[in-house]
């Protein structure tokens, strides 16, 4: 649970890489790859640029204007292009648009070409890419900006741009690129033999966790909004007809209606699954409780009052090894607020300090650094 | 900082509730006035009704359809009307949207008509305001649905439809209402003297927190979207030319631009102003942080390390009877997330903690119920 990759893309970034993948307009993919200092975001973090529109963020502004520049010659050569940037300077020096800048960040930029399939593939699905770029190969045969994709399931590197297997070097190479996926850290990794120093990048995709929001009312509408801006693909799952659930619910990535009982055979409940039980409806949140109980489902949030949630579990009656630890009745972190969207406020709060494996305090009071250091 | 009205409207509703008093359609208000059982927000909630339209939240879908209709009526009279709704028979029992709803609800509504002027007045504006509503009256000379205004800065009774300050009885009910608007606590009170007896729902308007975000990078955008779900009025504070603020933060109800030292002149800092710093700029942050400590505002969040934050504090020097309690540096809840949505949900989950004089922890730990009770 603790594994989370920090930079992992917003969901508006995935739709938009998704919708324009394989369309005749150009368009180029801006990741982040090595930083050191303020005011950007961690290795992997990505942008995407099409014309005049960018989607997703990878700094609060500082190289924006210059990477739109540049997206546009990469969009036009077809070829990648590795630019740095050194703000190290002076802190007053602003950049672009005002927004002052420090340190020393490194942008892959790339097409959003045949090349990136692989990425665009593993967005959608739910296995795990480590895609592997290089930095520098000064006295090897790969061109900076080549790519590989390396495949955990199988322990298989897949070159691309013309590079062979052997060209990417021995077995170090796979198992840092393995440590770093497993761990979900997009990372530099130079690896030396005889003599050769080859510098890699390794970016690091995941699966996205999924919400499964069960209940139609009109409090659900905020919890999709939230869930989806917390980074989850979210599914409605309603249980009576006479509802029309896509067009009540647009935000979400999936609706549909069934009946309780059916829920293990219309949707895939994963360790990646996060529920949120609302439906007001006791004997349907009983159900569907029951369902998610028999899940590897890590998270199961319930709206109501605890005695409702007592009532319900003697209703139940759970088998002694049932692990109810992972119902979180009533739902969401106690931050005051009545209204719907303070609701899911709350909701989506917890949602992120269960899926990161935190204690939820104020940052100010907690232990360590907000994010944990990119390796040097 | 602990008294909240867990019903305040949602900024969504303040404002369509602005921008259609005064005009000629006809619209119609309703509020929750009194509630026993689960699926229904607490007194005070308010929905508008107009046409086919209808904005804010009271049920998760139970009465909507019936209101609707009930509003039709009521706009096309102009009187207000009372309705009570008892589900209590079953638990499986479906209303409307099919959401199970069970319980007594009673709801008031009315006409957005000149009688309602005081509260859409208050919503704007900075001060308290009790709206009492006559239920019942039997033996005195009050209708049920009457109106009066309590402004509790003077202690007055302001009353409406007609009807005399004498109509509406001794000092007790104004000591009453008095006491529910400084607990920012809608209920319904009854008054008994000489064989009368006299029920009055008294509803609390209070002013909207206020949140200022001082900086205009992209990051910003995501913390005024938060903002204003949480319920706050925000205001964006950039401090460089050439960015069109208010096209780029159209979900503020404010922008402006100006220099840091000319904070204090723009803006009004009360003890209700909530501040989230980060302009990104170390000069601006500090600049920015030092007026804010001299203003009585109770929450200060500044983005950044925490390192950082030691850094402008001695660059700062504050004497020593300053509140750097109010200093939330990292700003934000502790949930892991890196993303700008993700680090918006953060922030407005402090900002919710720390306006409901909330520890931030799982509401299933959390002592007592989620909300307090209304008042028996």
């Amino acid at each position: 649970m603790q594994r989370t990759n920090w930079s992992a893309p917003e969901p508006v970034f995935r739709r938009r890489l998704r919708d324009r993948f394989g369309t005749d307009d150009a368009a180029a993919v801006a990741t982040v790859v090595d930083v050191r200092g303020s005011a950007y975001r961690r290795p992997g973090a990505k942008m995407l640029f099409e014309g005049t529109a960018a989607t997703g963020s990878i700094t609060a502004g500082c190289l924006e204007t210059d990477l739109a520049d540049a997206s546009r010659r990469v969009r036009e050569s077809g070829e990648p292009e590795l630019r740095s940037y050194d703000l190290t300077s002076d802190e007053s020096e602003t950049w672009g648009l005002g927004v002052g800048c420090e340190g020393v960040v490194t942008v892959l930029l790339e097409p959003l070409s045949e090349r990136y399939r692989p990425v665009v593939e593993a967005f959608g699905d739910r296995r795990h890419l480590g895609v592997l770029t290089v930095l520098a190969d000064e006295t090897g045969p790969l061109e900076p900006g080549s790519r590989a994709y390396y495949r955990p399931e199988t322990g298989t590197l897949e070159p691309r741009d013309g590079s062979t297997r052997d060209a990417w070097g021995g077995q170090t190479l796979l198992e840092r690129a393995d440590e770093l996926v497993a761990r979900g850290r997009p990372a530099v990794t130079t690896q030396t033999s005889d003599g050769r120093s080859l510098r890699v990048f390794v970016d690091v995709v995941e699966p996205v966790p999924e919400l499964v929001v069960f209940g139609s009312g009109h409090d659900v509408g905020p919890v999709v909004h939230a869930g989806t801006d917390a980074g989850f693909r979210v599914t409605v799952v309603g249980f009576r007809g006479g509802v029309d659930m896509a067009a009540r619910f647009v935000d979400a990535d999936r609706t549909l209606t069934t009946a309780p009982a059916r829920i293990d055979e219309r949707l895939d409940l994963t360790e990646r699954t996060y529920a949120v039980v609302m439906t007001h409806n006791f004997v349907d949140d009983c159900l569907t409780v029951e369902r998610l109980l028999a899940s590897p489902a890590p998270y199961i949030g319930l709206l109501g009052p605890t005695d409702r949630y007592e009532k319900l579990v003697a209703e139940l009656d759970p088998s002694p090894g049932t692990d109810l630890e992972r119902v979180y009745a009533p739902v969401g972190l106690d931050l005051g607020g009545g209204s719907p969207h303070q609701i899911a406020q709350s909701i989506a709060a917890e949602l992120l300090a269960v899926r990161n494996g935190k204690t939820p305090t104020h940052l100010r009071t907690a232990d360590g650094p907000i994010h944990e250091r990119p390796d040097p």
